[in-house]
């Protein structure tokens, strides 16, 4: 089952104690797409500018993402700029520029508009409850958001979440939105507000899962080095909603499988600039990493 | 299998966004120990002033704690007092009174001189190295430290951890004491200076494990409140190594056991002040956190 993704393609300039990287390939709709690649077919509505170059789009057909969404229209792509300090749990922006991205009036195709499973990546939430009603009768509607939204549109925010199945956040931003120290009683929050499942990124701690009935702490790969966080949180969803898409199952049980592969997908997304590594990995390396992480947090029985 | 601690026992005035407490009974051995005792046979060194009541002797001594190496010298007994805001895993001290511990000169009764499981609570390295010069052949030793004694005698420390196998201490700790940003990087520096084990304690992110072979990631219990996380650190190296002592087995499998129930214990400590939640445990809720454990983080095979 394909996944339709909502989300911006950009260039990102990014310092990091390890190095530096000037217009490199970004976006969350790109991070998550090149992600969920590895697992089920992925559909990626976004804007670019003429000033994109086509070897990007390439390499995104290469990985047999269906790029037929994609706008190219006058003007200037998004673009990002910032750097992390030796906490790379924290992202500092230099500089943002919407660009062609600020006129961005998402139109799903209709041949996309049956897709069973839709991410909507951190844009507007007016954008996202928009392309929310261009899809005919999703199966598995998940989102994500930042502080910026909830800052500034908090209400469209919950109006959209009563809508959404899986709501994907940062533990800050769980806690700006609820008001709630405690990361627990913020999840009860958030779900009455309509969403059955929250999944809590936290970095380098790893992620949370509440559904109500039952809570799943999921670790973070504990990496030597870390080169690069930007579109770690994207490319944890991609993992996870394109096992999802895959597997077809919803279960708790699988739920907790897809964070793990969530995980290792972010875990291989940190170890290089843009898609250095995201984009050239093996099915085996996956693989693989799965089982660490099983090895990680293993414990027996008494 | 009987555990020697030496470390402080104190008075401890604290003010959380849960309520506020004044002299109650703490200390590092004191957490420790009441831990432990739910496992193993514990006896407590330490120093107390003439202002110490019995009663937190008689409480100690109930759970079964051989109380005989606390000595009660004239004088006060050590005090401490602080605060924490919303951010539990940082306490802001406000005032530290040493009193009858600034001469403490640990000095192991005969009888407790050949204890096969040590743990050398957070106090002067120099003192930690004497009470371990007098326990004749120890199986385990462990210890704690603080920022304090990583700034003040980082060369003591060194000499210490070349005699120590087992190393306990926080997150910010060891990046401080390694100057490495990465945690695995700032193990291996840690397990080169002699420890076989080291445990990165996390507050509200849990513990990991490091041991040159394996890497464990343990969980904290994501509770609804956490009312004082003062004391979180020795209720879990207590339950740590009261498991190991216990079961006198120190291979992987068991050392991730062991740091389940420091998990286990520190999560009870937080839900209440001094010893509120930690003094009045049965081994049936202790058995029951432990489960819940593993609920919290099990996930299946492919």
């Amino acid at each position: 089952m394909s996944i339709l993704v909502v989300g911006s393609v950009a260039f990102d300039s990014v310092k990091t104690p390890f190095g530096e990287v000037e217009e490199v390939l970004g976006g969350s709709a790109t991070y998550f797409s090149t992600s969920a690649s590895y697992f089920s077919g992925v559909k990626l509505v976004a804007v670019v500018g003429s000033d994109f170059p086509d070897k990007h789009l390439d390499s995104l057909k290469k990985r047999g993402i269906d790029i037929s969404g994609i706008k190219k229209v006058d003007g200037k792509t998004f673009r990002w700029k910032g750097y992390y300090d030796y906490d790379l749990n924290q992202a500092h922006t230099l500089d943002t520029q919407l660009n062609v991205f600020s006129d961005f009036d998402p139109d799903i195709p209709s041949a996309m508009a049956d897709s069973k499973y839709l991410f909507l990546a951190n844009i507007d939430p007016e954008l996202q409850l928009k392309v929310l009603e261009q899809v005919k009768s999703p199966r598995l509607v998940a989102c994500d958001t930042m502080n910026f939204w909830i800052e500034g549109k908090p209400d469209v925010l919950k109006k959209l979440l009563k809508r959404v199945e899986l709501f994907v956040i940062n533990e800050g931003e769980a806690r700006e939105f609820t008001g709630e120290a405690s990361l627990v009683k913020a999840a009860k929050k958030i779900l009455d507000l309509g969403p059955n499942t929250l999944i809590v990124k936290r970095g380098e701690y790893g992620a949370l899962m509440f559904n109500g009935t039952s809570v799943f702490s999921a670790p973070a790969y504990p990496l030597e080095e870390i080169y690069d966080p930007t579109g770690a949180g994207d490319s944890f969803a991609g993992g996870l909603i394109g096992y999802l898409a895959n597997s077809g199952d919803l279960s708790d049980d699988n739920m907790r499988r897809a964070i793990i592969f969530g995980s290792v997908m972010a875990s291989f997304n940190v170890e290089a600039f843009s898609m250095g590594r995201l984009g050239n990995l093996t099915n085996e390396e996956i693989r693989a990493r799965y089982y660490e992480f099983k090895k990680l947090t293993r414990f027996e029985e008494l």
